[in-house]
């Protein structure tokens, strides 16, 4: 299923350049470790490469010059292949440890809580409406591919959560116990809020526990941070 | 102590114009916040604004129009203020608890451990010279003004600390036992390592314990992360 294309005005290049920094299912992604885990769990749906080999049977390829990849591409120095891909279809039967982003903003730190979370077996996360988007090039990069591994879903409410007998733990410095000082659930979802406003006041009243992690000189540590210890605590 | 200047060919701007991602003591920074810090910390040598006010007194003020703002800025948007700042002076003597970073690259991971190491009360954070500089903007924004409140160098070796009599405390994947298993030090570094060779091997030579955070389906926390854990838990 090959195809050589070496003109960026083609139509095909001219719709994958409208894929980059979209807010769709459908995304590209860059470097052959990250197209290779899509490829593992089927959700890779076309090739882009300078590279005339057969790598990726099944998917179709497109062979282009680089000028064309470099067009495409979110870095400066482009790898060799980029990839369309799509995201893991969530079951309807969400597993029993959560974790739910409240208007987490920067792609980064939605991204190393992703890949955090799959470190350390959870069962899904959760992103509100106003989270960083799954399909930013930023996050992908920075789940270093647990994009691929965990079911991620922009479409629950916490609400809903809540209602499916999930226990909610919503961070806050404010109102809030230590958290080595709660019990460990076996069915909840952890709530992570937005960098400067933390967890939203109508999240904060769905709460079972609020909890806080102590700090000496400042009451301020990184989203992803305090996401991370707080993941390690709870995962049991 | 105010000076108008309008033109951007004006040495005193060019000079400024080379501060901009500079690797010397000298640095900017940039924000009303950052500057406030770096006041009350007597570190602001210069403040460069568009406002005719009087917010930093006994500090050298330079009056400018934005467009001379807009090449001094790292940011797409400028803010109001950028100011001069040198580094916090080292005393000879650090404290019992210091993190020791060998060769981490990323910027945002290295102002993150240090914001995190100041809220969780560590005494200093050591660089390796391969280390992402201290001076660059995206490490000095990502420690959200921590930077001016913790000691900081780079001038010191992990062999030079292990014969003060610190602990080494090394985080590697391999030949190493689960943190929650090691006991805890008055006086110790931790070592943290880049983000994809880990710790240098003479590094890890040096160490008196080799430490890793038990994970689950994926070998992999990003390392503000696994450091935030691990700070967490020797802070005692």
């Amino acid at each position: 299923m090959k195809k050589y294309i070496t003109s960026s005005s083609n139509k095909l290049i001219k719709d994958l350049i409208k894929l980059k920094n979209n807010k769709e299912e459908r995304f590209l992604i860059e470097g052959k470790d990250l197209l290779d885990l899509a490829y593992l769990n089927n959700l890779l749906e076309m090739v882009i490469t300078t590279e005339d080999d057969d790598e990726f049977n099944n998917v179709e390829t497109i062979i282009v010059p680089k000028f064309i990849l470099e067009k495409l591409s979110n870095n400066k120095s482009v790898q060799p292949y980029i990839g369309v891909s799509r995201l893991p279809k969530v079951s309807s039967k969400l597993g029993d440890k959560l974790v739910y982003l409240d208007g987490v903003q920067d792609p980064g730190n939605v991204g190393t809580i992703i890949r955090t979370a799959l470190a350390f077996s959870y069962d899904g996360v959760i992103l509100s409406k106003d989270s960083a988007s799954l399909t930013n090039s930023k996050v992908i990069q920075s789940t270093k591919g647990a994009l691929f591994s965990i079911p991620l879903s922009n479409q629950v409410s916490l609400k809903e959560l809540k209602e499916q007998g999930y226990m909610i733990i919503v961070t806050s410095l404010e109102d809030s116990i230590n958290y080595l000082k709660t019990p460990k659930f076996d069915k909840f979802v952890l709530v992570l809020g937005n960098e400067g406003q933390g967890v939203k006041k109508e999240n904060i009243e769905l709460a079972d526990t609020v909890v806080r992690i102590e700090m000496g000189n400042i009451d301020s540590l990184n989203v992803a941070v305090a996401g991370g210890i707080l993941m390690n605590h709870y995962r049991g």
